[in-house]
């Protein structure tokens, strides 16, 4: 307790829940005590962290007492009924879902990318979209040599962006349509598995989804420039684990492949594979669990002078929410010097 | 026999081949005699086609006599080696495979396209790449309203571009970890199932891969316009059947959703699902074994005053492939009036 936080794990028992417990784990954060909160219908399983089990209790507006981070992962509309509350009891909240991103009040960071946004929080620190995360680890070395004028992207999701049971539903899909069974669809629109959804998030202006418009509109403010022009097309498809993207980089000033692949080696938490004579470049299936961003298939596009184009895949997860979140909170406990 | 052809499938126990035999049975093409000519590892094997029993012949130079029509759905090499002597016996050859495609005495047509082209040839007809075809039929009514001017591509290719044995490999490997065992890795580079390769076809120049490269070109050569620009990214996913494009088309006379939709509704072959508001859009799981090629998520592009994005997703086996050489099979009997 003397040497350590009191962490809160909000939604501990989803998907990213779960990966925040290994991941603080792992890297040894320094937890003095840890509470477990979930919806009434999560509370009474018991989780293990540190070799320990620890309760999933009840989600209430008494759950902050003492508490310094309070990790949030749940739906927008709890972490806007929430996270004021632990605020308000004094915790400082870091939350994965859109609630806060994009208030200008809350710093939207990627500890890479823009921690020194970190500095000017009152109580919330948003966690950006994972579908944006890797995006902009490798747009930022390229942004500050080249000035990034114009990103077209498109997403290949994996299930797990969704959450535990979209996982649970991939795998149940799967087992059904291989015993030529009826595959039953309850969190996506349609059968995920074998099968391609052009559709994350709700439909909204202009006809672009929610998805598209927060790579879009958080790029910018964490870029700190709103004049990159960007668009989007994210699509679902039955991978459990792992973001991948085909970007097209348009640039100011001309930048070669060689200096893209130069630029992005040194990069922190980016790691370059990109030998295609060799069939190595990055994929879901091997990034899965690892922290980095994984950038392969780096090449001029011959459509364009200044433009590159290339594939990046990173764990949705881990860099694309749990890790990140952690991050997070490794500055603001080093800052403050417990 | 006199009121009909004798169609050589070359090929016939592929994926292709096998598309090939029911499209022939269901578009009534009048055929008089089959011959099904493979490998001979598939020589002795027996296909129904219109109730009927035929067996599979092992491809030979005495294949061709009397032949009409030979379908070639074989390896590149096997074209190249059977192509001209099926011409030399007489026979017209429509080829699936890269052999020919890039010839200047050898038309490349999509019969909704480009059919004109169908006239000048010399006895062997190019038939496109599987995710060429379906791109250049949107992209033809919206180069003679607008111009346009470039695109850039991201592909989501199912497994049945690469065969029959592909698709028994995303079976198998599916089984297998569903089972929790190993899956093993035969015809892709990697484990398929669960996973998104960023590679179809060899590596080859700039970094692009042959399939990327074959877009491009061949959109040039059956566009008749090498000024078009032209960028891409092909990425096979674990599905069975469908390949899917995200498309960003710039245009030199600006075009609206509106007159995209309105163009591509009354463009032969091109159906347009998009209506976001009810998840109606197309997806590899609703047009499995459709003729058309489908077009949703139709919107202006922010990042630019005269760009669109797109969807598109078309059944590879079908118009990608089988469906689109009977129909140029079609056209050619049509003229020759019998």
């Amino acid at each position: 307790m003397e040497h350590g936080y009191h962490v809160a794990i909000v939604g501990a028992t989803g998907a990213v829940g779960l990966e925040l417990l290994s991941i603080l784990e792992e890297r040894k954060f320094p937890v003095a005590q840890l509470s477990l909160l979930a919806s009434k219908r999560s509370a009474g399983r018991r989780l293990v962290f540190a070799g320990e089990e620890f309760p999933v209790q009840e989600l209430t507006e008494g759950s902050f007492q003492r508490v310094h981070f309070a990790l949030f992962s749940v739906s927008s509309s709890i972490s806007k009924a929430f996270g004021p509350i632990a605020t308000r009891a004094g915790a400082v909240v870091i939350d994965d879902s859109s609630a806060f991103r994009m208030d200008p009040d809350v710093p939207l960071v990627v500890t890479e990318v823009n921690p020194h946004a970190l500095r000017r929080h009152h109580g919330i620190i948003a966690h950006p979209n994972c579908s944006t995360i890797p995006l902009v680890m490798v747009l930022n070395p390229l942004h500050r040599r080249a000035r990034v004028k114009r990103i077209v992207a498109a997403t290949y999701q994996s299930v797990s962006g969704a959450g535990a049971r979209a996982m649970e539903e991939l795998d149940q899909q799967t087992r059904a349509l291989i015993a030529s069974e009826p595959a039953e669809v309850r969190v996506f629109p349609h059968q995920i598995a074998f099968n391609c959804l052009p559709h994350i998030d709700a439909f909204g202006e202009m006809g672009y989804t929610g998805e598209e418009w927060k790579m879009v509109r958080e790029t910018h403010k964490i870029l700190e420039d709103d004049s990159i022009r960007m668009s989007a097309t994210t699509v679902r498809v039955p991978v459990f684990r792992c973001h991948s993207e085909a970007v097209n980089i348009e640039t100011e000033q001309k930048i070669t492949p060689h200096e893209v692949r130069q630029l992005l080696t040194t990069a922190p938490g980016v790691v370059v594979i990109d030998e295609p004579e060799k069939s190595q470049y990055p994929m879901p299936l091997t990034v899965a669990g690892r922290d980095e961003v994984f950038i392969g298939r780096i090449r001029e596009d011959p459509s364009h002078d200044r433009a590159i184009n290339l594939w990046l895949v990173a764990d949705n997860l881990r860099k694309g929410a749990a890790l990140n979140m952690v991050q997070i909170m490794e500055l603001l406990s080093a800052e403050n010097g417990r």
